[in-house]
């Protein structure tokens, strides 16, 4: 095949044991992952030495308040807070970027700008915030509410809580701290910029007290799929990271969301759109499928109804027939994106309860692909060649066999092809995704104040 | 002089360039020591080295609403997140525990205590959390607030945050995770404990999506000095970080703290009061004092007025005779212990506003201790064997000149008196600190339960 001007990027989306509902049964899973730091160290050294573009870590601000029966048979439950964890990695590796999801929710904004400030300063340039709201009672009860924000609410205050931590960012020009011992002068007072936010939501003076950003600003991730998020994304976002089922509703996906950047000053460059993909790696098909009843095998029936009915907003499913269907279920206040995918994959397929589960025990309603490297390679470049990814988000079944199966097979096919890198081209998060260093705001009024003839 | 039987504690409080206010400006000095990673790791590493029990890291969250002119002059505006830096530099040390101040006043206690349990396990069991209330205007105005919360106020709700973290820290048991591959059970339902905390100001459920820690908890550390920091420090603090300008005011507050323990079912052993000590050292005295002077030539005079005018609540000096005495000021909201102990001061020695602020340019309130190796280390024996210490939070003039002076000139001489460890007993910081790893509560009443005849 060809190779292709243009490549792909890559995250390792690392997920405590894996990402298949069952993967910390796996007799090569490391069962303790979610509290093991040597664990997250070694993958993250191995996605930095295969020269992925980002580590990723979700997150969720509580433990699900679903049934015991099936809490006590996933290993979901003992985690690290992400932005800690992504601080003790970044001591321990150089130069792949760290991308942590913090939920808008239930911080405050100041925080937030402070602590991927910082990690961008530790790091030398290599953090990504992403942005998302919260969704689950079990959080909401954590934080001093009987139930979650309505999701237009949620959606608003997200919008607000971008623009104060983006503001709070630019806190500091580039050159504001010049540090001169001998004058003593330590900043340039007409580089501070106090932000002075006063909104609906969050009212915050500023500034900062961390210095610009190495990358001018930590880059911003967001994972919304609903109208509410895709205006998000298209006004503020860098890198989107989705959840696609087919190939057409990836290339309508990213159609709209490249069609709606112009419409807020936007490139459609300024935007990575990396789908979520699940793959199951063998070096023939049957290999692939037998890696992928492995695992399979091990979903308790528990474990598989309980995970289906949180996904499809809450609704109690354990009464019901395991090998019938799913029933007609009415619109709720969940994450509506995750919810329309499942119910359009069941309708579609005709599945059963049993069927759907599994489909959602590991990708999540993310791409599966269980197949060879040729195959996932003719995929992957599908989708990146004809409109449906600039890149994707690696989220292996279990950890580490099936991040080692990716590396190991996929890239040095990806790579024949000319598809992904085989050295990093910069240091920063921003230079490996292709994303432009922010010109200060000041300094953006500045030059074209230059650029224009001055007012009469 | 004999060795003594008992040995003191000792912490590295780092904070940017120094303590001193001119730190910065001293030729040896990293002067963007606040954001360099590498300047923080390689402290940590000495401290390490030398087997300090801790490094400490203050905090404010949110750059000082004082005078340009003065704050433009100061190294004060741009540092690290604590918990960020601290879980980086956790990944680049082994032994020495890490210490970091987070507000009470602008945080949830979900989020805090989730951050400190991850910290702890990516440490091994190494993390502190120092319990502060925040009292600047300039932090209020970041978090939606005009002002800051009033000072009982302020207690009170640090009161309750500190029951909801410990209550989350004991969400599970220390053998809750069996994570059984062959029965499919990860963890044991019935060691699982839901909070339920519904209170004032927090209303959390819980569970804590963390394991519980290496250290059953991280150590509480406080800082309070006023009456309510007192009695919100017997009740909960194990190790007491405070500022004192004599012995005598020293060996009375520990006395205090002491006798105010049993009151709340504690030994004196459960808590370590470890006053700040701001130590010059030279070989000879008169080295100890060039030093010195070195530092105080470099504070420049409108950084001198606002540092004063900040610590005694505010009140605007830069219009008085700088040679003149200090006029007699109201009672504030501020920090009435730091308050209170300047006034003092500037009283019993009958200072002008100069020597005051040349007074705190240093140690800010602390002990300032400028001399030889045995006369700094008389000092401290005398503190530590007469009723005012049980170790001592050591803050250099400068870094890395003063942290080095310390290590290579006092420690020796502590060490020959057998008043330091010249290797650590122990991994966690509680084994370094000598405190009792706690018990779990339901461990606890089990073992109560065990020790009763049976109910008829």
């Amino acid at each position: 095949m060809a190779s292709s001007p243009r490549q792909f990027k890559l995250g390792a989306f690392l997920m405590q044991t894996g990402h298949h509902i069952a993967a910390w049964r796996h007799p090569g899973a490391q069962a303790d992952a979610g509290v093991n730091f040597r664990h997250y160290v070694a993958l993250a050294q191995k996605a930095e030495a295969a020269k992925f573009d980002a580590i990723f870590l979700a997150d969720s601000v509580g433990v699900r308040n679903s049934d015991l029966a099936s809490l006590s048979r996933t290993a979901r439950s003992d985690h690290f807070e992400p932005l800690t964890l992504l601080a003790a990695i970044a001591a321990l590796t150089e130069r792949i970027g760290l991308i942590a999801t913090v939920s808008t929710s239930f911080n405050e904004p100041f925080n937030v700008a402070r602590k991927f400030a910082s990690l961008d300063q530790i790091s030398g340039g290599r953090s990504g915030w992403n942005l998302v709201t919260s969704s689950g009672t079990g959080e909401a009860q954590n934080f001093n509410r009987d139930t979650h924000f309505e999701h237009a609410l949620r959606y608003e205050r997200a919008a607000e809580f971008h623009d104060v931590v983006t503001g709070l960012w630019d806190s500091w020009e580039d050159d504001s701290f010049v540090r001169d011992k001998e004058s003593g002068r330590y900043f340039d007072e007409h580089k501070l910029h106090v932000l002075g936010h006063k909104g609906k939501h969050f009212s915050v003076r500023g500034p900062l007290n961390v210095a610009r950003s190495p990358q001018g600003r930590p880059v911003v991730v967001q994972a919304g799929a609903s109208e509410a998020g895709r205006d998000l994304a298209a006004r503020t976002a860098e890198v989107i990271f989705v959840a696609h089922q087919t190939f057409d509703e990836a290339k309508s996906f990213y159609a709209d969301i490249k069609e709606r950047l112009p419409r807020h000053g936007r490139h459609p460059d300024d935007v990575k759109i990396m789908p979520g993909i699940f793959p199951v790696v063998g070096r023939t098909q049957a290999e692939a499928e037998e890696k992928f009843e492995q695992l399979q095998a091990l979903v308790h029936p528990v474990v598989g109804i309980s995970l289906l009915s949180n996904v499809i907003g809450g609704f109690d499913l354990s009464g019901l027939p395991v090998d019938g269907p799913l029933p007609v279920l009415p619109e709720t206040n969940g994450p509506k994106s995750r919810q329309r995918l499942l119910l359009d994959l069941a309708r579609r397929e005709n599945l059963s309860i049993r069927e759907l589960y599994l489909r959602i025990a590991g990708a999540r309603g993310h791409q599966q692909v269980v197949g060879t490297p040729a195959s996932i390679a003719d995929q992957l470049q599908q989708w990146f060649e004809e409109g449906g990814a600039d890149g994707f988000n690696i989220m292996a079944p279990w950890f580490p066999g099936g991040l080692d199966d990716f590396i190991a097979l996929v890239l040095p096919e990806l790579r024949r092809r000319g598809l992904f890198r085989t050295e990093y081209e910069g240091r920063t998060l921003r230079d490996h995704l292709g994303l432009r260093r922010p010109v200060h705001p000041a300094r953006a009024a500045h030059v074209e104040r230059e650029a224009q003839p001055a007012a009469a």
